[in-house]
């Protein structure tokens, strides 16, 4: 199926496609469309039929995509047709917020390991899962073959942190720090920060 | 200065300029060139330079950017030489991460209320800001000219309440509800979902 590589703008919309899948299916419905996924995404329709194109053909013309078999097809091109463990490094407010957020199991994450270096925190309990002293971080990493990193770390640290993440066999981490974490070939790095979206946004208020 | 409207896509690499140019400053650092913002931001040096050409001319070939001088000029270009207030509507986890976090105001942002529809959590402090019932939600926008929003509520309730902000003047809604919210034009919306950008990297990881 993958002839030559994808953009990664176009693999970047997938998640969105099987996002509003999901809320259709939710929603009672079986089959939709390029126009109707194009109406709730505010993508058109022709980009959206040209990006899944690329991964095969999903639908018929005119008689539009089965909903379930599309996801499927989308979860197996993402890698979601399966279940991916996740570490969260940092539990203050936000990394306590993402090991809480019960949207992830069903979209291919489970959170199954805490990390934070704050002595009054390890040996604390968020849902079922106990906060671990990082001093185990790289050990406990290797032996639950984590590949997945959440980083809730406070800027200064999450340089260090995310290269001991790597150095444990961490291959793709979403950095919360608001900072551009370096990483070799190989490990993927994208980044939430808020305040990046709120900065984008100004440049279109015109002022008061 | 603004003779053609700029792709979004370069305005959206502003706020990225701004927050290294804000870090080399914080290191103590004056000066510094395009290939210096390249190597932070793994973006091209002539893209850098692409993109800022697009407001004016900030640096002299050969000599670099006074830190100092671009970080006010995008500052200026994406309104963020003020501040702004912001409202966080739906104070779980997540919400009171926002409404904790102390990375905003250096970047243009004030979080100026708290809204939620819990009984249980209407009154209670945050920093120094009181929950409000999001019964007054509207009214208390409104009086306070409040244009920003970030939406931290249950999927199912994010469209309505976005609505409700539009309609008290907001234009600029942060949605970390993990669905996409439609808006009238003039009103801008950006996302953040984590669960997008996990399925976005499992992509390009190779089954073990």
């Amino acid at each position: 199926m993958r002839m030559k590589p994808v953009p990664d703008i176009v693999v970047g919309r997938l998640p969105l496609y099987l996002r509003a899948l999901g809320q259709m299916k939710a929603e009672g419905n079986t089959v939709t469309s390029s126009h109707e996924l194009a109406r709730r995404l505010g993508i058109s329709s022709a980009q959206i039929r040209k990006d899944l194109s690329q991964f095969g053909e999903f639908g018929k013309q005119g008689t539009g995509y089965n909903i379930a078999f599309l996801q499927e097809q989308i979860q197996r091109i993402l890698g979601v047709d399966r279940t991916w463990d996740v570490a969260v490094v940092g539990i203050g407010d936000l990394g306590r917020a993402l090991a809480h957020y019960a949207g992830f199991l069903q979209r291919g994450f489970q959170i199954c390991a805490l990390y934070d270096n704050d002595p009054a925190k390890i040996g604390q309990k968020v849902r079922d899962l106990t906060i671990q002293s990082m001093d185990v971080m790289g050990v406990d990493i290797r032996r639950k073959n984590i590949r997945i990193a959440m980083l809730a770390v406070p800027l200064s640290f999450a340089q260090e942190v995310a290269d001991e993440l790597i150095k444990a066999g961490v291959v793709a981490i979403l950095n919360y720090a608001p900072t551009s974490i370096k990483a070799p070939e190989g490990v993927r790095v994208q980044q939430i920060d808020p305040a990046l979206h709120l900065q984008h946004m100004t440049y279109y208020i015109k002022p008061d």
